[in-house]
């Protein structure tokens, strides 16, 4: 891991980000690693990164999001939520020390309106998660494949929220550990699509003269 | 503006979010300002904006993000995006250099299946960009007060997408210039929930040890 005073894995370069033009290192170091070394994350470091995502933007400051978190270290907590991974995400999860999954309130607090943004502001809160945790050191890796209907009832959800992202959280850690099919993922470059093919200027498919 | 060379407006230290614990800079000094600057944005900040927003992580990478964009200096594309925007956000927006209309698309592309993290992921790369826009010494602010059904048909969005958020991007400026009623929730405490209410073990209600 970048700057890892512990860790003796050195974190793929090609899991950098390809950028086209430069981009803040947070960004450009931040990816979705399935490999996690067996150390537990700190009280603080992982306040730290609920506190990020605290301080996202969300529409008319709803600040929709829920987190279930769960450490290794309480084993039938961990195990709630680790339950309830699809078993291809189960297969690597085990390792990591801390899951999370997340709800967002699909109505608004002061009227009970829908907010068209729910998922929206969840996904920023996320996203500043992700990249609190590349300040520490950490890597996180979202995961859709859960049960999201099992979630509702053992976790006791009320109706008015709805599911986000599962998330795995850890240092991450020598891709020699996953079985081969995961391996050969976690030593893949990075893609992305180019910028011209979704960004546009005022109307459907021409991008803008700058991109 | 923090690190802004040729900016003479100070950023109200109010405005950094008063956390329980540190989080990275480019976190707590992200927030939403309504008053811009008369400075247009180099073409390369616009690209890194985007670059950024690019590299934000997907469900199946499926990257489902689209932005419309238009700055103050191409005039036409600049008042098509304008003229959606509610007039509340118009008083303010009016001085921003650069708009955009984010769109997700509701379906996976290899099958055409619903994607429930559409509007999710494009939370990611809207967050991703606002933090890009601090590490450049600019500021977003994300507007849900515009007109998502009109933009359908003015920017000619096809139907398997639906509307993100309306952004306006640029150097913050003094709240003098905004109206009374904006200059003070321009000056206002940034407030967020305190964590053991959005932060609970593996069930509804209960903060989990370390919060």
């Amino acid at each position: 891991m970048i700057d890892d005073p512990e860790g003796a894995f050195s974190e793929p370069s090609i899991k950098l980000a390809d950028t086209s033009v430069p981009v803040h290192d947070l960004i450009r170091k931040r990816w979705s690693p399935r490999s996690f070394a067996d150390r537990p994350i700190s009280d603080t470091d992982l306040k730290s990164l609920l506190e990020a995502a605290r301080w996202a933007s969300s529409s008319n400051n709803e600040q929709p999001w829920i987190f279930f978190v769960a450490r290794k270290s309480d084993a039938a907590e961990f195990e709630k939520l680790f339950d309830l991974l699809l078993p291809g995400n189960q297969v690597w999860a085990s390792k990591a020390p801390l899951l999370m999954i997340m709800a967002a309130r699909k109505t608004m607090t002061r009227n009970g309106a829908p907010n068209h943004y729910a998922l929206h502001d969840a996904g920023q809160a996320f996203a500043q998660l992700a990249l609190q945790a590349v300040a520490l050191g950490l890597h996180v890796r979202g995961m859709a494949g859960f049960d999201r209907e099992r979630a509702v009832v053992d976790l006791n959800i009320p109706e008015e929220y709805c599911l986000g992202a599962a998330i795995a959280v850890g240092y991450a850690a020598s891709p020699d550990q996953l079985p081969e099919k995961y391996r050969e993922m976690e030593l893949s470059k990075r893609q992305r699509k180019p910028l011209a093919q979704f960004v546009f200027g005022a109307g459907w498919g021409t991008p803008p003269p700058a991109i």
